[in-house]
């Protein structure tokens, strides 16, 4: 693994870097570049084209990348533009990119929560899809022009990047460059979890946290291609209809209801599979869920995310209430507790290999197809992150490297600016909630009080009564 | 769960009991039994015979049971004489008890260390095979004479057993009681661990610990069953042969061998599928012989079972090493940890069936056949039961409800009192053996002192050495 993320530090330290600023003044975007070859240019005697060899334009060759220049906010991921040509080692491809996929793993390593990204200043993303625009000497299954998409351990958010040919798969027909983008991570974890770990058959029953992100939306589509699956999926309530079409049987508003609650209205005996990609007291609330040989699989700890920039107190409590089980409670209720990440797998090229084919046959049957949630630029990333963060996706955010318009760039910069007063307005409204908030609770109180108060006086009267009640039984038996 | 515990604890508390001391002379075993009905004696109007109607015969039928009268050693189970019908409540059949396997967990059961069994007085056995007698008026999908496979959460060494009818399966044709009696525990053990948690597919590696056991023969069986898979089995030396005929590709033996070393020597990457009935440390050791994507399949705490009675030693220390984990560690190694023990999933009527269908529909197809390692009558339980716990057996290990005949006993009696012989002598070697290993541990002792001043003359040498040479300094910087 160190070996695959060496080249990405050794171009950092290696090549020389330009900052892109946001105006667009500045922006030497198109500088010096060639023109991706087209899609159709994919003859044998350009696939043997020696790509190392010293072209006379390589000194020329610039491109932009992303970079997390150190770990923080959403500005954290800058724009740059490098120079000179990627040189590709035994057993790579270059990729012309076209198209790169977002994910929370992303996120998590923007604020230092994922090891397998190197150290800033290093390029994130770990999928793509591009054409491939030159192979290494002993590459023979790919050729230049093939269209492909990328899963790699980082390395991707940048026009051009020199990947393994193992880490390519060849993009089936008709597939666009967006789907493409939004296969690998999403589709490949969700189908392990569901047919690896969680050997999911018909009849059985899934609860899927995040329903409407890119792991929800994809294993939803998933568990849909297997007869009778009940699906139990959280979002927000104002993503319920949507989710509904895509698969999605019951939709929990986690908001607003206690989805364990709502499970076990719906399936007493509780669930075949928990996908759970929250961590801390999820975790357990979701081992609890699980029927005998139920399989609760846990694929990271989203719960550590809260706001911008690291939360030393949710990434805290996230650790503390994290889920540890010994095998005496498996083994007395039948249960499996299973581990995913895509990030530690990249060794097991078969693997892998084997599962991108099962999941682009489901797209070449019509089974499976991707919901693009909404593309960003790469001047973009920093909004296409908070909107994944925040939740406010159905479905997969992507960046396209295609540069954005002169227009659309003011357009950007004044939304910039307006979303910044969305945001003050909002911490404002914030402020006054817990100020309203703070009074109900006082008179929540005082209303405690005030029924204390009527309680002590009814147990007053009780007591008057019992006293009058007794007055009459001793006058009864005076009586007697 | 408890209330299908519920008969066996009523009929130890209704019935009259008689125990049957082992002197032949005292033994009333074949007294006013009714003869089993023939097998093809399964007529429709034998099927709706009211079974629960008072015969006149009833008050004199009697039938032998083995009853755990207490916790401890091989002689708390007694075979005694229950007189009385047993009462068919709805849903029950009546089952003439042909032959019974014997499990681990009955021998965890005796020393008080399994919870499925009510507490003693009573009868344990989990699995048997035998004829249908009488079925309650709601039974319909058995009849009198059908043969049966029996999997119920306790109460089965004995003559005759009241059961609920979902708990019996039929038996396929051709197939012998010995065989039926051999296939319900280990069997839809070794298929659900290996084919649900599991997941097994073809090119995978599997250990199987106490490969030559019941559980361990039949899961190799299962594995042969998918193509090219690899089979890791432990047994001692002596049985490799056998278990290498069954379908084990590389027996270890793990008195003599570090199974972990000779498991990574075969296959580096480590293992897809761990079986572990064993607990405690080779838990530990299992997990982390697993690749990416392995299942650990943690199905008992054989471990705990050390000599005849509760070994509280052998008991605290495997609970103290009991393997628990974190859902990060997990995560991090894409792992899965599984528990499983049949006695908790009685109520999961359907998967039972499933998985048995399975099972005898590979046994009709002839891929698994279970392996009888031998055959005891009822009063040979307790040496029954020393041979499984002593791991002396090569497959399954049964129990025939045919009375012995009189020269065997006689025989029977001889043997146990040579065996108590030959356990005397074990246990005066062993002393031998404790005195001899003490008087090595003084050498070795010796040994070190004699090694420790030996270091310390070094070391003075050394010393002297090193001032020899800083006097030559001296000298040198005297001379400069």
């Amino acid at each position: 693994m160190s070996g695959e993320d060496a080249p990405t530090q050794q171009q950092n330290a290696d090549e020389q870097k330009q900052q892109v600023e946001k105006k667009p003044a500045e922006s030497p975007k198109t500088e010096n570049k060639p023109d991706p070859p087209p899609a159709s240019a994919s003859t044998e005697a350009a696939a043997t084209a020696a790509p190392t060899e010293k072209a006379p334009e390589e000194d020329s060759f610039s491109y932009r990348a992303l970079v997390l220049t150190g770990y923080g906010g959403y500005d954290k991921v800058k724009l740059q533009v490098k120079k000179g040509k990627p040189a590709l080692k035994n057993g790579e491809v270059m990729v012309r990119v076209k198209v790169c996929g977002l994910n929370f793993a992303d996120l998590m390593a923007r604020q230092g929560l994922y090891d397998r990204l190197p150290s800033p200043p290093a390029t994130p993303g770990m999928e793509c899809s591009g054409i491939i625009e030159a192979v290494a000497e002993d590459v023979t299954n790919r050729k230049v022009g093939d269209k492909v998409l990328v899963l790699n351990p980082s390395g991707l958010w940048k026009e051009v990047a020199a990947v393994a040919a193992t880490h390519t798969f060849l993009m089936p027909e008709r597939m666009s460059f967006e789907e493409a983008a939004a296969i690998p991570v999403n589709y490949i974890t969700a189908y392990l979890m569901l047919f690896d770990f969680g050997n999911l058959r018909p009849n059985q029953s899934v609860l899927i946290h995040m329903a409407a992100g890119g792991v929800g939306t994809a294993a939803t589509q998933l568990c849909k291609t297997v007869n009778d699956v009940t699906v139990f999926g959280t979002a927000s309530a104002s993503k319920h209809d949507t989710i509904r079409e895509g698969g999605v049987t019951h939709p929990i508003d986690y908001r607003t209801r206690d989805y364990v609650e709502e499970v076990r209205k719906i399936s007493p005996k509780g669930l075949d599979i928990v996908l759970d990609p929250l961590g801390g007291s999820d975790t357990h609330k979701g081992y609890n869920l699980l029927k005998p040989m139920g399989k609760l699989i846990s694929y990271g700890a989203a719960n550590m995310l809260s706001g911008q920039k690291k939360n030393l107190f949710a990434v805290a409590k996230t650790w503390y209430q994290q889920f540890s089980v010994h095998t005496l409670s498996l083994i007395q209720g039948n249960r499996s507790v299973c581990g995913f990440h895509l990030g530690y797998l990249d060794a097991e090229t078969e693997l892998i290999d084997q599962a991108m084919e099962a999941v682009l046959e489901l797209y070449r049957q019509g089974k499976i197809k991707p919901r693009i949630d909404s593309t960003y630029h790469l001047e973009q990333v920093g909004e296409a992150m908070r909107k994944m963060q925040e939740r406010n996706n159905i479905g997969k955010i992507i960046l396209t490297t295609e540069p954005m318009k002169e227009e659309a760039k003011k357009d950007e910069a004044k939304k910039e600016e307006k979303d910044k007063k969305k945001e003050d307005k909002k911490k404002e409204e914030k402020k006054k909630d817990e100020t309203k908030k703070e009074e109900k609770k006082e008179e929540k109180k005082k209303d405690e009080i005030k029924k204390e108060e009527k309680k002590e006086e009814k147990k007053e009267e009780k007591k008057d009564e019992k006293k009058a009640d007794e007055k009459k039984e001793e006058t009864k038996k005076e009586e007697n």
